[in-house]
């Protein structure tokens, strides 16, 4: 295993980590919080420092890397980059306890939005800004950042980005890797810029449009008031919801249509299914939850944010969805499974891989009826072969067994079996808010319980292997 | 397709019935239970009636049949002999609903052990004795039982005993289908017998023993009493502790042990799985509910009791478990999920599928650590071909699809969460009782949301494909 290239690519990620924070410093400098800005300038400190010990006492030999390398430099920087993140949360006071201000921070880069905030009101501007400035980071990936400036990553860096993009496929858009890397972060940070005017045109202020942008930018969830989207304008919920849906499509339909390919860009089956299960869901729980509102408009408007909302596993609300009849509760449930489309900033198991796993139960039922049949699975036209789906049926299995352990370890606690299923796979899927007793926040849970859903997160955000790989004795005990 | 075998094989099953059914017609005389005795001796004929029908007016030209032909037979059959059984409880009153009357006898049938009825202390003795004895016959099958009675059924039949027999792969255990069929019975027979005489010595009256055994042997848990097995000696909550586990064990141990094959039988790596994830989930359960007895044989011998009744599928009960801890509860929750070992009488995902999910996750890992990787899958020494492979990770996504399908229908109702997804696994599983407002029975539920949880029940127990290859158009439009 190439060691010193993963130690030497975590180098670079701390350094660029410690640049990034630059942008929530400025933001604290703005409203004057000198100590915040202290904090975050320590953390950034150390992460620079930290980010120049790895790059300059470890060369590596050759910058070729595999699959493996890449899930581990992954995991390894996600990790680090939660731990110098969460830094200025405790040492300010405003989140005291250590696992709270990193179960706060992996929610923030993993794009979850779950809380352990009850009065997110409370937190001073600087780390406001920060929390959603991490959703944002953590989106579209902070090595597919990296890629995008580092000058010499090479080709070999696929395996990086097909190791932190959400999917099953990743494939390079243009030729290089990290044009690829930079194309993506161009279309995002546009279409972010675009919400935020949209915002500022509904009224919000300026802090609260960009924090929110960030937040639906990476299907992340966190608001700056505990009533997150509640007590906002119609215009504003339709905007928000409309963006947290575009954010949950894949992005290579972004630059389809960006280079003028629009019509293979609507011919997308991914993109076709994930609008008609949004439409159908819609119409659902419009019908269930229409007696709460006795009028059209606003049992729409709510049924359609609540469902882009989950769908795209974003996690803000306009409504207590917890008092929901249990149909509208669980059809909700349901899409925290499905989640947004591959290569989008979206959590759950992805509309591509769900569609693979039904053409394999209906491959395999024709298989039944005619036993000869032999038939190549294609999607959007393209042939998938064998191995890909292997890939989602394993994956899928493993998706369950650890939303079981999850929930199992959570029990612990003793809250109800509702709380702790729909808890485990909220965080896992990266939605934010559950039902039951963690409805709004996290606050219910013990310390030991935090730990376990902020692995969940981790786990949920990387699709589960990098980290698997990264802490199992196999990985570093053979060759 | 082979329309005619279908429906000939189905009248041979509609005769049977009606000759099985003299058995509890015997119970209720005994009873000098006159009316239910009429009643039952009524169903009788109308199954003979249609057995003859089906069987002298439609003569198959061939007698081959393909895999098709056995599931759409299994379903029919199945539907069939619940519909027979559930007409006495109707005609007598003492169900007066027949949705409840079908949700009892395919519980019955299935080996599930949910109940409609709060006290079935109230109902006659042919009718508990009927109830049990559907668990009985369900339990082996009853188109394994036609097949080892019917003289003329030939090698093509194994399709009838795969549809049928629980697990993902059956093999013939003698090259003769027939054979295999009447050898499981015996054993089947003989440990019942066996059971059935331990339950006497232990002081229980005959009806209650030959009616627990039955319950048993199937692993299905109706009992006589609203209070389950909680008022029974602990010398009989042991015995029938023991035997449940037994009844879960794949049958070809038993023949491998009866053909003096010992050293092959404890070699099997199911059976060991089995065995080990039994013992651990005892212990957890054990530490969680120690508090509740303060005396370690009470608590061992409760933990014990619960742990093989739910992971063989059975569903009797001794305690309240609807008040255990949330972590125990949890940890049964998960067992439902595994259930007993292949060619048992219990539901589940059987453990051989457990054991090829993870193997198949295992080699999922290694593949992404070293790509070029090629490994032969085995399990007990024997190679898994990569058919049967894909077969159990398809039907585990199918599995994890109809559970979530379910439930969101029993959302229509209006309980909780809890309820909804634990009976919708409970039912799905063949368990019997769940947590919430169905841990004892299911009156809670509407009778929209009774027939969801019957067909639960059928999908489950015949592993999905035969009833969902039954109602499919694809079946019936397209050659």
């Amino acid at each position: 295993m190439n060691y010193k290239m993963i130690f030497n690519t975590l180098g670079k990620v701390l350094k660029i980590e410690s640049m990034l924070l630059v942008l929530p410093i400025i933001a604290s400098l703005c409203y004057q919080e000198w100590n915040i800005c202290l904090f975050i300038g320590l953390s950034a400190i150390i992460s620079l420092i930290l980010g120049f010990l790895l790059t300059l006492t470890i060369k590596p030999k050759t910058t070729t890397i595999y699959a493996k390398e890449g899930f581990i430099t992954v995991a390894f920087s996600w990790i680090a980059v939660s731990i110098i993140s969460a830094l200025p949360f405790t040492l300010s006071g405003e989140i005291p306890s250590f696992i709270d201000a990193l179960f706060e921070t992996v929610s923030g880069f993993t794009t979850t939005g779950a809380t352990i905030l009850t009065h997110p009101e409370n937190l001073s501007r600087g780390l406001l800004f920060l929390r959603s400035f991490n959703h944002f980071i953590g989106g579209m990936g902070i090595l597919v950042f990296v890629m995008a400036i580092i000058p010499q990553s090479n080709d070999k860096t696929i395996h990086v980005l097909r190791a932190e993009m959400p999917g099953p496929v990743v494939d390079k858009i243009v030729p290089r890797s990290k044009n690829t890397a930079k194309i993506l972060y161009i279309i995002y940070i546009g279409m972010t810029a675009l919400l935020t005017i949209l915002l500022l045109c509904g009224g919000m202020n300026l802090f609260d449009s960009i924090t929110h942008a960030f937040a639906t930018a990476g299907t992340g969830g966190f608001s700056n008031y505990s009533t997150s989207i509640a007590n906002e304008s119609a215009y504003i919920q339709w905007v928000i919801a409309i963006f947290m849906f575009l954010y949950g499509v894949n992005f290579n339909i972004y630059f389809l249509i960006l280079i003028g390919k629009f019509k293979n860009a609507i011919k997308s089956k991914e993109l076709l299914t994930y609008f008609l299960i949004t439409i159908v869901s819609i119409i659902i729980i419009a019908l269930n939850i229409y007696p709460l509102f006795n009028n059209l408009h606003d049992t729409i408007r709510h049924s359609a944010f609540q469902v882009s909302s989950i769908i795209s596993t974003t996690g803000f609300t306009t409504q207590n969805i917890n008092e929901w009849n249990s149909f509208a509760k669980f059809t909700l449930l349901i899409l925290m499974f499905i989640g947004g489309c591959a290569s989008s900033t979206a959590g759950g198991l992805k509309v591509f891989r769900v569609s693979i796993l039904f053409k394999r139960i209906s491959y395999e039922l024709k298989r039944l009826i005619h036993p000869n049949t032999v038939e190549v699975m294609t999607f959007d036209g393209k042939k998938i072969d064998e191995q890909t789906v292997n890939g989602v049926t394993s994956y899928f299995a493993l998706y369950i067994a650890f939303i079981l352990l999850a929930t199992l370890l959570l029990s612990v606690d003793g809250l109800s079996i509702e709380t702790n299923i729909t808890s485990a796979i909220s965080c896992f899927n990266n939605i934010g808010p559950a039902f039951g007793s963690s409805a709004t926040d996290y606050t219910c849970y013990s310390g030991f319980s935090k730990i376990i859903l902020t692995f969940a997160m981790l786990f949920g955000r990387l699709e589960i292997y990098p980290l698997l790989l990264a802490l199992s004795p196999y990985t570093w005990l053979k060759k």
